[in-house]
C-alpha cells in the first residue's frame, strides 16, 4: 500500500498541516518509463481518465462514419461534461442519429456539476435526467456501438455485453497488457472500469497522442479522438473545468481528461516539448481521491510546469488551478497555502 | 513528510481504489506513549480538537461562577455545533451573561452544518449571523473571558491578547510542553489554534480525562468541561453528528471533539475500559485533511474497537460512522466498500 508519495501539502501559518500522497508517472509510447514519482506499478482504476479509450473501438469500426456523427459529438462521447443545456443538445444529436433514447441510458442521473445550471433547475423543480450525467455522451456511444453491431442495447452495460468487450480488448492493447491483465470494477456511472499499472495507462495516453507505430486503422481512430478532443474542449468538460481549460490553452498539443477518486491521464502530443519531442503520457493518482477537488489540477499543473510542457504565460492563465493555492478562512484571511512538494526524477 | 502510514482503503470490485494516509497516537497522562501508528512525534494543528482548551483557563479562573453559566453552555463553548435554533439560543445566552452581543463575535459566518437548518433559512432568504457558526459558543467564552479579565474585547482574537496568553499557557502545560514549542496559525474562525507533536494532544486529551495529579482548580476546570461535554453532546456538535453520536453512546466514559483537516482529538475516562482503567488520551489525523468526511470517525471506531472501549452493541449503535461503509454508484449499486487497514501496535 505505500505505492504513494506526498505529492501536495497545505500549511497553517509557517507549519504544514495536511499533506496529500499521490503517485505520477510519465512514459512514452513504446511504454519507457520516462520519468515517475511514487511507484509507478500502482494498480488503481482510471475511472473517467479511460474515456477515450472507451469511445476508441467504436471510432475504429467507422463508428462516426456510420452514424454521421460530428467531432463535437466524438468529444462529448469522450466526456465528463457539466450537464449544461449545450451538453444534453449534443448528447441528444447522437442519441437521434444512433436510433436510440436518452431512456436508454443506464447511467443514473446526479445533479449537473454546472452550478448555475443545477441551481436553475433546483429552482424550477426539475429533476435531473440521464442527460445531465457526466457520463451521458459515454453512453451514448456505447448505445450507438451496440446498434452498429447489432447487438441489444439493453444490456450494454454488461461486461460480458459484445460492445464491453470490445472496449476492454482495445483498452488492453493500448496499455500493452493482454485483458486478463485489466482489473475490473463497476463505475459510477454502472459501466465497467479498468485498474492498472499506472505506467501502462501513461504508455496508452503516449500511443493515443502518437500512434505512428500502431495498425493503420487504430492509428486513424487515435488521430479522431484527439483531434475531436483537443478541438471542442468545451465538450470534454465545461466552463471553469480543469481538462477543458488545460486543453484550451495547450492549443491541440495536449489532451487531457480527469477521472474520478484523484486520477488523470494527461497525453502530450508530438511537438508539445518543442520541435520533434516525442509523444509522452502522463498519469497519475492522488492517493485519496481528492475531495478536496483542488490538488489533483495543482499536481497536474506542477508536473506539466516541470516537463517544461507549458510557459510562463500558459501556467498564467491557468494559475487559478495551481499550482500552489492560498488557504482563506471564513473572515477571508490568508491563513496558509497549498503547494506541489515533489521533484519529477529520472525513470526506474 | 512520510509521518502518515496508509490507515484506510476504499475498494471498487476486488481492487483497492483510493487510500487515506494517517498517524495516530494513544497516551496516559503521563505522557507514556501506549500505542501509537505513524510517527507519534507528527505535528500538526489540533483545529477544533483544542477547544476544551481553549475553554480551560476560563472555566479555570471560575467564569462559569462568575457569569453563572451553566453546563449546557460549558458545553456549547467546547463545541463545533451545528448552528440549529437551539445552539443559536444557547450561544445568545452566553453572550447575554457576559454582557457582549453577537456583533462582538470575530469567528466571521458560514451555513450552518445542520442541513435542514440551511435550507430553512436559504428558503427564507436568511443570511447566516455569527452565531450559526460553529465556534460562536468558542467565541461567547473568549470574550466572557476577556469581560471577567477586565481587557478589551475588540481584539481578543489576536494572540498577543491576554486571553489568546492565557489559553496558550495552559493548552501548553497540559501537553507537557513550554509554550514557545507550540506552533501557532490562524484558525477557520480567526482565532489563533496550535500545532503540537500528536502524542503531546493524546496526553492532553488523557489529563482532561483524568486531571488527578494536576493542581486542584486546574483539575476541577477539567472535570468541569469533561462532565459538561458528556452530559450535553448535543452541544458539542448536532444531530446527525460524530462526536455527539459516541459521546451518546459512550455513557460519559468517552470525550470526542473533532477537528477540521481530519483531527480527531479522544479521551477515554478512567474505567472507559473496564474496572480501574486509567484514563487514556487518543489523537489521530487523517492527512489529506479527510474532505470525504466519512475517514476519520471510522478510523476513530477502529481504534476504539480494537483498544475494546466500545461493545458489539455500541458498535452497533455508531454502525453509520464505520468503521467499514459500503460504497454506491449513482444507481445505487454497491460497487466498492471502505475500511480500516491499520492495527494499533505496542509503544515505540
Amino acid at each position: 500500500m505505500n505505492n504513494y508519495q506526498p505529492v501536495f501539502a497545505l500549511t497553517r501559518g509557517q507549519t504544514v498541516e495536511s499533506i496529500h500522497f499521490g503517485a505520477i508517472t510519465v512514459c512514452d509510447n513504446q511504454g519507457n518509463l520516462l520519468w515517475h514519482y511514487g511507484n509507478p506499478d500502482t494498480v488503481t482504476f482510471l475511472r473517467s481518465t479511460a474515456k477515450p479509450f472507451q469511445a476508441l473501438p467504436f471510432v475504429e469500426a467507422g463508428g462516426l462514419e456510420h452514424f454521421g456523427l460530428t467531432a463535437r459529438e466524438t468529444a462529448l462521447i469522450c466526456a465528463s461534461h457539466s450537464g449544461t443545456d449545450e451538453h444534453v443538445a449534443v448528447a441528444s444529436a447522437i442519441q437521434r442519429k444512433a436510433g436510440v433514447t436518452e431512456d436508454d441510458l443506464l447511467c443514473g442521473t446526479h445533479p449537473p456539476y454546472h452550478q448555475e445550471t443545477a441551481e436553475r433547475l433546483e429552482a424550477a423543480g426539475e429533476e435531473p435526467t440521464p442527460n445531465r450525467h457526466n457520463c451521458s455522451g459515454k453512453h451514448s456511444g456505447m448505445l450507438a456501438f451496440a446498434r452498429m453491431l447489432g447487438t441489444p442495447t439493453a444490456d450494454y452495460v454488461n461486461p460480458a455485453h459484445p460492445v464491453q468487450q470490445r472496449i476492454l480488448r482495445t483498452f488492453a492493447e493500448m496499455c500493452g497488457l493482454p485483458p486478463e491483465a485489466v482489473a475490473l470494477g463497476t463505475d459510477g456511472c454502472s459501466a465497467p472500469n479498468f485498474a492498472v499499472p499506472l505506467r501502462n495507462a501513461a504508455q496508452a495516453y503516449a500511443r493515443l497522442c502518437d500512434p505512428s507505430a500502431l495498425p493503420e486503422k487504430r492509428a486513424a481512430a487515435c488521430r479522431k479522438i484527439t483531434h475531436a478532443m483537443t478541438s471542442y474542449p468545451e465538450m470534454v468538460g465545461g466552463p471553469g473545468r480543469f481538462d477543458t481549460a488545460l486543453m484550451r490553452v495547450g492549443g491541440g498539443k495536449i489532451l487531457s481528461k480527469g477521472g474520478a477518486e484523484g486520477y488523470q491521464g494527461i497525453g502530450l502530443l508530438p511537438g508539445a516539448l518543442g520541435e520533434n519531442s516525442p509523444a509522452l503520457g502522463i498519469a497519475f493518482k492522488i492517493s485519496d481521491g481528492d475531495a478536496r477537488k483542488k490538488v489533483r489540477s495543482a499536481v497536474a499543473l506542477e508536473i506539466l510546469r516541470q516537463l517544461g510542457a507549458l510557459s510562463d504565460v500558459q501556467m498564467q492563465t491557468l494559475a487559478s488551478f495551481g499550482p500552489r493555492f492560498p488557504i482563506y478562512n471564513w473572515r477571508k484571511l490568508q491563513v496558509g497555502e497549498g503547494y506541489p512538494v515533489f521533484a519529477v526524477r529520472d525513470g526506474e
